[in-house]
């Protein structure tokens, strides 16, 4: 395409350098920002660089932080005895939405994939068993949830922690799975439907 | 929702201003930009700043332009004698796609809407008409090609425009409207078939 202009046509590439986003929406958002004040590019190009550049990651839980510990870690008023295993600090978001969860968590980073050559060193595995180990003058870790998807890449690298951390003789669990809530039984998938009825919970 | 960061707040904030950016996409992109190098995010705040900042408007067809005037009216092999009447850049750039056309454009900058209270005298067509106006030493206008959507807001301008055009005594057209090529008849609506019939080309 022939832009009108170098600098519109800089700021299309830089746009649709984003996942998700194709040359045509990049330049929408460009001429959208065109007509808006000068203050909100501004204001979204140091919004930007700012999150680049000074998020740092918690040194005990890996989940993004302003400072040396993350808002959740920070928190007296969270249940240190539990720590939930997730992928990303997308999940880490997802369930705090639920309002579900007091405890902690611990960020992987990633998930084991040997197609796409990601093994358990690539993840912050080490820095969660040393995180189980007894120690004094710290709250013991009483259970592990794997909170991780039912994929493939997901249950291998549950089955991987699971057999790590059965060495240390913490409570391991994964969240459950089944039918979604307010989902119709007849659209549930098969192997979902099939784990539903295995993994049944009696009533109290 | 309870961001992990503050700085990831804000970013999240400032990226879903955009339009058709929700507060999810807005953080999937915050994220990613976490990820990957430090410059990319560097890139891209400088080119929105940069293209805000020094992008000019052509002074002559309001197209959008780094100098005094766009690349188009600049390029002395296009066709100074028809002018092409649009909304905005974006068209400027569908119809320059099509390489159908070599004349000039002319940039309303919008488009009459009672509605939300645009007038003519919100809209560059002051300056059509004095282009259209004949000078000395300068080509003469002899069409002018209104290029407006096909939409209520589309035909009161074009019926604006072709009224005070009148006056000028230039030729005025518009772009054909009729079924859209690749289109099945079956699918078109009845006001675009009905018009393509009123509007019937006879072959040479």
């Amino acid at each position: 395409m022939n832009y009108p202009s170098r600098l519109i046509e800089e700021a299309v590439v830089e746009i649709s350098r984003l996942p998700g986003i194709g040359k045509k929406t990049a330049l929408r958002l460009a001429l959208h920002l065109l007509k808006r004040e000068e203050q909100q590019a501004r204001s979204l190009a140091d919004a930007i660089v700012n999150m680049r550049t000074k998020t740092t990651y918690c040194s005990r839980c890996h989940n993004i932080a302003d400072q040396e510990l993350c808002a959740i870690c920070n928190n007296a008023g969270r249940d240190a005895s539990i720590i939930c295993v997730v992928v990303d600090t997308r999940d880490v978001l997802a369930i705090e939405a639920t309002s579900q969860y007091k405890g902690l968590y611990h960020v992987l980073g990633g998930i084991i994939s040997p197609l796409e050559g990601i093994g358990p060193s690539d993840l912050h595995i080490d820095s969660l068993l040393s995180r189980v180990e007894k120690k004094e003058g710290r709250d013991d870790v009483n259970e592990i949830i794997l909170a991780l998807s039912p994929t493939m890449e997901g249950d291998t690298t549950a089955f991987y922690l699971q057999k790590k951390l059965k060495a240390t003789g913490v409570k391991v669990s994964t969240i459950a799975r089944g039918v979604p809530i307010g989902g119709d039984l007849e659209y549930a998938d098969e192997i979902t439907l099939g784990r539903s009825i295995v993994s049944r919970v009696a009533y109290d």
